[in-house]
């Protein structure tokens, strides 16, 4: 594949990040990809395993002469970088990111983004519970959905480029407004991981069955919830903070869902809980046939002494 | 590995049944095992995939003459499963069990154990999202636990017989009175599941998020839900009804805490979620130093074009 773009800028070198730029040389979907990360040990690292073309000790120095600029920090940080970079941004550019919630990347951002400068927000839906510079690989977009949440005005061909790289990276492309995207993002990942760190926090605090029986014996189900609870402490919090209202709306119509279930087994009633269990089996179904993920039971994972 | 039983009868012919024939071939752990299912489409399937040395078409034919007996049907079914075989028990047999719930299983089982026969109850902690006769492999308990919950006055003899059934099925064995055990299988198991049922719920009620939004993005974290909301609705039914008070417990332990987590979102309590995150954290790696889970990102799913 041609190039797509002559130089790609990533701002903030965890999972994302170090996945695409595997994914780009992978394809060779860009000239060269410069990096920064703010600590000096991630960019120690990011030298020593070859992670980037360049690592610049500075968000400005890597960013300068970019025709793409992508921002892979928590979300928190989104507004603070942009402010950083927008004097070195050339014009014609792109400034993307890769944040889980858009309305309040677009509102931080968005002010920060020079005139004659594309500003072209994105969400890989992809990710694993790892994280930082080490944890990237190839792979991980293939065949997984990227949210591009274009503003009002962005430009159809910066769009458009946007959209080959991350099809050259693997994904599948969806463009959708801000407004809806946090509302799916809530229902499909935002309240799954509040749900799961609180179950893990709540068989942390239990004292009448220890830490060890909780660790044995968590192949019953728990130790799903413990993967999706190990997932990067910063980046959730910001999630969780910038996409407030969506998330809460999503936790307070499981909490009175999970009333009426709980209703249902203090009464007894089989036939509620059973039709329940019956109807959830289906979205699972649709899951698989539509290549989101794997049949093989318990997610393929190895059965077998280890 | 020298027979541990010369006839074993496994009654129920479902995922941990059709694991166990498989695993008890694998080391030749019995000199016949027979089977029962009550739906003949099951039994017809049985004989044809080979499950069990005789597939038997009442549950009295496939106990007669048994050492052990061993019911793998759900929790709701084993009392009057009991009740129709307590004729035929072998005397000096043991019967023992494969359920979720370990104190309603003795009360419903336990009245119908014969003067002779060995009742020693057990609880396989394994399991994928598939069920049914054809789900089973020889690998399921490698390396898993499996709970005995003997009763008062269990014969050690007969337990020491069935640990090595186990132990040579590829489990680890541990001894636990029938309290604790629902209570630890509540935290580990049940509440997990109900909570993942109720989720998926939730996702499939809002009219706002398309069925297609909710399958399609999944992969950000609602995916791992589906699996363990799509196991076998009547296990799960009777495992919730006869296990209520312990499920209800943890449940309104969930409920407490995910109020605690809402209000430090809704507060913008950001050093709250941190530091609950990165506790939870923690408990992954316990999970994975154990040996019970892979480290391996994302489950050691296939990642790439499907």
């Amino acid at each position: 594949m041609s190039p797509i773009y002559d130089r790609v800028a990533l701002i903030g070198l965890g999972l994302i990040a170090s996945s695409m730029f595997w994914a780009i040389k992978r394809a060779g979907l860009a000239g060269e990809v410069t990096g920064y990360a703010r600590s000096e040990e991630t960019r120690e690292t990011a030298r020593r395993i070859g992670l980037c073309d360049r690592v610049c000790d500075t968000a400005q120095e890597a960013v300068e002469g970019a025709d793409l600029v992508v921002l892979c920090v928590p979300v928190g940080a989104m507004g603070s970088v942009a402010k950083d970079i927008a004097s070195v941004l050339k014009p014609g550019a792109t400034v993307s990111d890769v944040g889980s919630v858009k309305r309040h990347v677009i509102r931080d951002v968005g002010p920060h983004i020079p005139e004659g400068v594309h500003f072209v927000p994105a969400h890989p839906l992809a990710g694993t519970e790892h994280s930082g510079p080490e944890s990237g690989f190839a792979e991980l977009f293939d065949n997984r959905w990227c949210l591009l949440v274009p503003v009002e005005g962005s430009d159809p061909e910066a769009i458009a480029r946007l959209r080959a790289l991350w099809e050259g990276m693997g994904s599948n492309v969806d463009e959708m407004d801000a407004d809806h995207h946090d509302l799916v993002l809530a229902v499909t990942s935002h309240a799954p991981h509040l749900i799961a760190y609180t179950m893990v926090g709540v068989a942390d605090d239990l004292r009448r069955v220890t830490d060890s029986e909780v660790i044995k014996y968590s192949a019953a189900g728990f130790r799903d919830f413990t993967r999706i609870a190990a997932s990067d402490p910063t980046m959730w919090r910001d999630v969780f903070l910038t996409n407030k209202d969506a998330t809460l709306e999503i936790l307070g119509r499981f909490t009175e869902e999970l009333f009426a279930l709980q209703r249902a087994i203090r009464t007894g009633d089989g036939e509620l809980l059973f039709d329940y269990f019956t109807r959830t089996r289906a979205i699972r179904r649709g899951i698989i046939d539509a290549g989101q993920d794997t049949d093989a039971p318990d997610f393929g994972r190895v059965h077998g002494k280890s």
